[in-house]
């Protein structure tokens, strides 16, 4: 059985260590919440700083052109194309996820509306994370269309041969349990049938190796301020494939995506290319930590960069999952993350007959910081760049004790948060 | 005629002049494109440090409860309402402004289409703001309406009273003219007519004093980054008139609109109210900061608010065009701003025959920053919170000293930067 020396073992033998240096991380806490708000890197005080004070303080204006604030969008992703599988270029930083989903929700509909006229169906999950649900059933009631959503990922396939999809959308790694979707498995599987396959990255930028030009995908969001340690309500980003980024306007035709937005002329015409995506001016501030937040996940490629982070985060969520089930297995948990390596996200979700909130909630108040999703799951992320085998360890110790010792059932923990 | 000693006389006794203090303001320049993007408030670089190091870098997610973020949306809301003559819990702060018309216009044309189907106009000028042009290009594509341009404001009664109008769009002040539509007027004409108003705000929150409830408008947006001092792409504000806010979802059924958005339920049920405006997560640091600059503003409250600061504007641009008029006569400079106060915003734009963009670059050359704006125009922004009376007559004798040199034929002059 691993010992916490043999962890201590495993972070001094780590290659990847080093890399938690990038981040100012809370004296006394174990964080285990990357995949809700990623960490601050060191880097990105000072950075927000210079374009607070130096950029907009004293060049003001000039820093569209002098600080290159226009190039942003298009600059910070074409660093994560480099994190996600597609080439520089096809990818634009703008917006939230919700609102990108909207316009790769309703470009894909236009195509199939223009394709296969007869499939009015958008194919997803209920599980799937509620706001994707939400801007689908928006858009379903707006174009006439139907929202099927499966109880499973195994009806997947029953509903996608029925010829009536003309979208599949699916988070690839589902926020809740942490299940993994096999992106090119389903995606040829949509094609086969004629459906366009659109990906949800909010859980897998950054927390694993993502190829969607391999896969085929035909549009993909994903989100700025989990893995990628953006910032609070960092900008998302948009892909769609060059395949369809010029087919259509996205309905959020704003002068960003104008293809000569500084000639003010009163008729719209998309820029080429992904940057016809991009919508109002975009919140410069969060832009600038977003960088600061993709680059520290980029500074993992001279250490083998997704593929190396991705081994880390198994060994993590491994040692998690068994050292959960050795010492706190008869307290009524359940790991309901896939053992399986080729179907687990960067996190583990425990299940639970009831308590899990309270649980949750002492263990915070023991500086170890999860979260809780209704109706009873204590959820767990572990993000390879700062966490530590041995936060790993301390974090069982203190779920082990929080159980055995039966302080959860303090009236203490039972007061709801806002957000929880 | 005017001195520059009558100038400094006239700052010495501001009542206004001490809001200056509130900003950092580059040595040596005289900023008039607050207009495009408004100063740096000193309080802003403390602020977002605040939250960048501890609430997001120590507190980490906890700061969505103990920090307040998840209400900042209302709670800066509720500031701006005091500036656009609304009530508390009438507006919120989401995305940009370019999304959040995406929004009314949305909702506006349902709610024309179950009261008035047959009407499927929406009204706007050929000199609106570009991006407005283009969400409703884009919108009356989706629905199947027409976009209607007029090339002057005396057409709009007009196409009022034509009965095809759905819903009339307008930007209170003109972009590149300053020009002020008569809000409560065209608001009254439009329902008489069975139309609904649509008020673009992004040249009026914080430069005029604005009644949204006492004209009767139906809904409004605004920008964050010009007269608000909220910092480059602060997030915009959307309103609805609370007879309208229930009466349909907007399409943009993102998760923070939702009436619980933490019970993660797969069916979208909208907030009460404007609340259900919002979308996706915010852009926190941005936030914090457009938080800054609307209080910026309101500090003027204690000393007459609005109307204080509206007649110091009309003060700085009558001089403005009165100096311009008196020692640049001869320069084939004309003031396409009008003249009559009722109509002018806080900018003054000069139309002249050729070299506007040139004349632009050499005024920014000696330190005055103002703007081009396509064909032949110079632009002027006067923000009477950081503006002083000195800046107008310095600026005026820099403008005229370029033009009699005629330095601004240098080839330096001539070079065009990415955004103008």
């Amino acid at each position: 059985m691993t010992t916490r020396q043999d962890c201590l073992a495993l972070d001094a033998s780590d290659p990847l260590a080093r890399l938690r240096e990038q981040f100012t991380l809370p004296e006394g806490k174990i964080y285990l919440d990357g995949n809700s708000l990623g960490a601050l890197p060191r880097a990105t005080p000072q950075r927000v700083a210079q374009v607070v004070e130096q950029e907009w303080g004293e060049q003001l204006i000039e820093s569209w052109n002098t600080a290159g604030w226009i190039d942003l969008p298009q600059r910070i992703g074409d660093k994560i194309a480099r994190l996600v599988g597609t080439d520089a270029g096809e990818l634009v930083v703008a917006d939230s996820t919700s609102v990108n989903l909207f316009k790769v929700l309703s470009a894909a509909l236009t195509i199939a509306k223009a394709d296969a006229p007869a499939r009015r169906v958008i194919l997803s999950e209920r599980g799937n994370f509620p706001t994707d649900l939400y801007i689908a059933e928006g858009l379903a009631k707006e174009r006439g269309c139907e929202l099927v959503l499966t109880a499973s990922p195994d009806e997947i396939g029953s509903h996608l041969a029925s010829s009536r999809v003309a979208v599949m959308m699916l988070t690839q790694v589902d926020y809740k349990s942490g299940r993994v979707h096999d992106m090119a498995a389903l995606t040829r599987m949509a094609h086969d049938h004629g459906t366009l396959a659109l990906w949800d990255l909010a859980h897998s930028a950054g927390a694993l190796p993502v190829a969607l030009e391999a896969a085929g995908a035909d549009f993909a969001v994903g989100c700025g301020y989990k893995y990628l340690n953006g910032g609070p309500g960092a900008p998302a980003f948009v892909w769609a494939h060059p395949r369809h980024a010029e087919r259509f306007w996205q309905p959020l035709s704003g002068w960003m995506g104008h293809a000569a937005p500084f000639d003010f002329t009163p008729s719209y015409r998309p820029a080429a290319g992904i940057a016809r995506y991009l919508c109002g001016t975009p919140a410069l501030l969060s832009m600038a930590a977003l960088e600061c937040g993709v680059d520290s996940v980029l500074a993992a490629e001279p250490l083998g960069g997704m593929a190396a982070l991705r081994r880390k985060s198994l060994a993590l969520t491994d040692l998690f999952i068994t050292l959960v089930e050795a010492r706190c297995g008869d307290q009524g948990l359940t790991v309901i993350t896939p053992h399986e390596h080729a179907l687990r996200g960067s996190q583990v979700a425990l299940a639970r007959e009831e308590g899990a909130y309270r649980i949750v909630q002492a263990l915070i108040a023991r500086g170890v910081v999860g979260d809780f999703r209704a109706p009873e799951v204590l959820r767990f992320g572990f993000t390879p760049l700062y966490t530590r085998f041995i936060d790993v360890w301390d974090a069982v110790e203190h779920l082990r004790q929080v159980l055995d010792s039966g302080e959860w059932r303090e009236p203490r923990f039972n007061r709801k948060a806002a957000v929880t």
